[in-house]
């Protein structure tokens, strides 16, 4: 019944989640100790989260004699150095979303921990809302039949700190803050175990005078023929939009994350605060939601990972799998900048996944385009003449 | 850190549900004994939630060495002998809804735990949906005035388990099993000060062969003036549907926990499997919900409940919350026999209530019943003269 | 294929909807004369939309030798005036809604228009939505089952014109303006034919400083047992709230006719005008509405009255289902002002309707109350034995 | 007053549309001769809509002494042939969606109407759907800035009819059948005068066994740097999907035209019937839509296409537009075979449109990359260096 003791490293809106995620309900995990590149900011969140101790120090944080597990939740160009530390103390390291700026960075983080032989998982909260991993068991058993195409959406006004604005940190753009996000989203729909086989992406910077893009929209093609489609942006106007669509040859599955999710509130105004991220109002019709830091998956995320460490497997999430996202934003990158569908360029630990088929039927040797009831309980068949191939409908009897 | 250890009365769905939100997630609370009257459900509980025992002895399961807290899971009519038991043994006692099947019988628990001195919890989950609690918060923040109505539905086909139909057992039908969710949703937003004064409710039996009611409709009138409506059903069909509507003077809420949370699938049947409570079909469109214990309140009530024990401090629902849902349900009771409205006998220990009140502007010795906004940006006043009662409305320059 | 030409009495808002209906798209009816009490407004409508003819004469303008169909849309308290005098004049009268400012006064204009031998039809747009249309014809069909609950809404922040807030020259206040829609859509759905028995009504002044209801609730007990439930409001804040909700045996309907039909914007300011009916906000998220004049009913209830004529019978909408609704309306202030249940007093033209019945299944000589399908296919049956009265639950093989 | 006479060519589901939408409410126009390639479809037919002739012969139809339009309602392969006809009889011609299967080919239907001065309409009915007629409003007004992104999908299990899968009569699969749609939304969103530049298609043969595409996704780049993206398919399970999204610097719009409208019924069965087009149960969840053909357009098209040709000006889509959007196609499949961006190949009559711009605010000689107000009034700026393209943020008084 015993719980973690945890290293968090970065005290910023992600730490901030994390924590609270940690600490909140009746969860037995607790941060030990915190760090932070400012001693205030690391004592101001040491304060709110009633943590024993913060320190600058990014080794001694690490190190620490009482924790075993450490969060990495720094700026995309520090993620490499605090994985190398927490992987030479022998420690569990979970890394936040993008694993690194690029495949390359990505990979020697992959590397480094499967060396060392610690556990690491991949903090990819959106992979763990709650519709999602309902909707993911239930197109897992068959629900929507094979899944032909997932559309994955996160667009917002742009994100609040001023690093994620300088690629030189981070690595990019929208794609590097958000497409990360919806690449694993739709991995998780298509089967991990479906190769991601090449990339068309388009990217602007159409409204911030920033040197990355603030706009993109790419396709990726998976060996079953399936299809993802990501859109991101940091100019979308209305709040903070996050959905994905699954659609599959039986069925259909669409979430809404964030806008429109049974919580609607018009006020005047007065009564302020904070209504939920990204939130461009105050006043107005207003759209919060219920629970944040259940909603957008960080509760079942860490529930994944301490479960994970204690019954030694694998979480849903790995560093591999930050590999492959980050060997996807690659292609994406390069696609943009060839104008030109690009290969993804990959280490590929799955198999093979065999195209999405479909075994036409047949009446009285014609093949059965469509079938369709009639209110009269009579089925009409669109059918096709293989000799000819000219088409006909027909109406007969009901099955 | 530590949690605490419970002995769980009840192995039917409302056990599950409690159990499934204590031993989910990171939880560190565990419950050490379940009682069933039944050896054979006792022990495939047990199995199912990795409990280490199970017992059919009501008293030994309560009197538990190893137990300091007793939730009580139980059909309305046990409700009291185990909270007798429980306040006996000097245990905190958390109580199913509703708290009895009269007044009458929760006065008497409120009473047992007072004298004991034990904790009371009231186990209303509905009050603690993440949504509910934020809606509050937004409520006493001033964000939508002075709250003059709200709506709280619950509707569905009819309870799973066989007591739930014997009104000897449960002490009514669809008011008992569902409008004590809605009478204390509706006063946690009119405000738990505000007195509920006289009930107006209007029962039938339309689709159920049963001797109470399957359909409900009650006005509760609160001192302020506030009213509040709950409707509920054991005829609806499609589902379950939880919604609040909750309108002020300055502002609107609406509220959907179950069949409209942005989640929405289509499948043309195959990998079916558990969609949502009581939910009817299995194919054609469907809408799931995400994490049903954390969207229901589970989650946030236990939190609330074991912090408020490790506190010693009241939980947000209380005995006396218990207490007072049964009194509004006594006189919705005798409201529909008598066909009138009837007040509510309570032994009130809230404060006094003043009336909504607004203080109307006044305009050139006009008062102003109405100011709108114009495209052009001017503004309309709708006037009343004091002297004749006259109305005029007159365009005036913006503020 | 020739039109009719229309004597247009009024020409404030509503006259403005109904001429933009009749001189909307393809239409071949027209506006021939428009009277208004005064020139200037009588001349400016005549200009906007292109009418040959306007006068301040009412007597003129109703006797008008070129037109045929004389449309009443003045305040309340000249209702009775107009439709004498077009029915002296022989042709057509279009009331709009409310018909009278009580029971007495419809059933004059009832009488008035039966005497002269000339067509009457009652102008209530929101019972001819396309969606109340579509509707009514499934429930009519039988897709829900017996209508066993109809919830009917309507609230906005209150009236633009200073005549409607003046309880003398209307009748009372929101329940005169909003409930007579409420009334007859609740009547088109549990059936015309089902005589409404009895009525409770809670009324209000909660926010404007007025001597009639700005809120008002009120319950219709019909003779099927079929209960109908109208909520008006002056004070809701967010718009314009039109919903109706219909609970039948064997089924659910849900329509929103304003704020919440598939077309949502969000907008930073800039670019204003018109958003829609009673919308409270020009900035933020909006919810306009794609063609109000057909989404509120007024395109297809000309169509209805226009054919009617043509066709020789009756419309939809007549002056007797006015009379009702004016009859309704005074059950629900007596009941309002004696705080009790009032019979609704009504010289009834409608049949008798059986109450709403089901004939359980029996299994086993017990009473099946309710029969759920489990995911493996079998059967759950609630049991009650009718000796005993005890309930039981058994699993069975499916059907 | 007098309405047109109408040559109908073509009896099918489209047929059926236009004729209910003219003969529909109080249109003063009417079908006077309808042509059917089938005597006993064209018997039916004039039945069915009370049309005084029917015939087989095409040009009878078309040169119909009492008719002044010609309506083309055809399979693609014949628009052609009839437009020549009717341009020969100087007739007005309105031609259904596309106006061609090749560019080529509606490029040398647009010379046919040219040369003969007849007036030539594009019955593009989804780009006067009363939502999208009353969004391009308020996009041209400003509301939502500058267009940087459109979203148009039109998706649904596949059509009724025979001949539209057989690629040799459509010139294509479901780009063909369903993005000519898309693509004349998109341009009506980022502005007729704004050129197509280049086109990125993927299109694949999923589900139905056909030779051509049952689902394909765009990218079209215009010249001002906003993206049109549309997504078809034949093989969507749920019903008809038709939803635009519209992006702007300064706001956001959300259309839902068919499966979520505010029309929501659910039904155990019984009292079937039509639901809605490509609705795929009778039973469950249904979403209707109120009033089919006003909502899909058909009733602002006809009536734009009337008062066109009685106004004699150009209807808001002319055979122009059909030609572009033929055009945007043709580089759609080329961009998919060749499997690379394509530049549309296009007569251009548009002018030149400025790249989407933004000035930046500066502050204190840096770059103010975004503003955010803070809960207390305060305003957070994202500040950027430009020496050292460093990124900064600074709180400072709200403006």
């Amino acid at each position: 019944m015993d719980g973690h003791r945890i290293t968090m490293l970065g005290t910023g809106l992600i730490g901030d989640f994390y924590t609270n995620t940690l600490h909140g309900q009746r969860g037995r995990d607790r941060v030990r100790v915190a760090y932070s590149r400012s001693e205030s900011r690391g004592a101001a969140f040491r304060e709110r989260w009633d943590i024993p101790e913060s320190t600058t120090d990014l080794a001694a944080a690490v190190t620490h004699p009482e924790t075993d597990v450490v969060v990495v939740g720094l700026p995309n160009h520090l993620h490499e150095e605090a994985v190398g530390l927490a992987a030479s103390a022998g420690k569990a390291v979970l890394c936040t979303k993008p694993l690194g700026r690029t495949a390359d960075e990505a990979r020697r983080m992959l590397e480094t921990v499967e060396r060392a032989g610690v556990f690491g998982g991949y903090l990819e909260d959106l992979c763990y809302t709650p519709k999602t991993l309902k909707a993911i068991r239930s197109v897992e058993a068959g629900a929507i039949g094979d899944v032909t195409w997932v559309r994955s959406r996160e667009t917002h006004p742009g994100p609040h700190s001023a690093w994620f604005w300088d690629g030189r940190l981070t690595g990019g753009g929208a794609i590097i803050d958000l497409g990360c996000h919806c690449i694993e989203i739709i991995r998780n729909f298509v089967g991990k175990g479906n190769r991601p086989v090449e990339v068309l992406c388009h990217t602007d910077t159409l409204v911030h005078p920033i040197a990355d893009e603030d706009n993109a929209i790419a396709l990726i093609r998976f060996e079953s023929g399936g299809i993802g489609q990501f859109e991101v942006s940091w100019t979308f106007r209305g709040g903070m939009d996050l959905r994905d669509e699954v659609a599959g040859t039986h069925g259909t599955i669409w979430m809404d994350h964030f806008l429109r999710t049974g919580f609607e509130m018009f006020t005047a105004g007065g009564g302020g605060g904070y209504v939920a991220e990204k939130a461009e109002t105050a006043a107005g019709w207003l759209f919060p939601v219920g629970d944040e830091v259940s909603e957008l998956g960080y509760v079942d995320m860490f529930s994944d990972m301490f479960r994970a460490i204690d019954e030694g497997r694998a979480p849903q999430e790995t560093f591999y799998d930050g590999y492959v996202v980050n060997s996807i934003m690659d292609a994406c990158y390069r696609s943009a900048k060839h104008h030109a569908w690009e290969s993804v360029a990959l280490d590929w630990r799955g198999g093979i996944t065999a195209r999405i088929a479909s075994n036409p039927e047949t009446y009285e040797g014609q093949v059965v385009i469509k079938r369709e009831i009639l209110p009269d309980g009579r089925h009409k068949l669109i059918l096709k003449d293989p000799a000819t191939g000219d088409f006909t409908d027909r109406v007969v009897a009901g099955a």
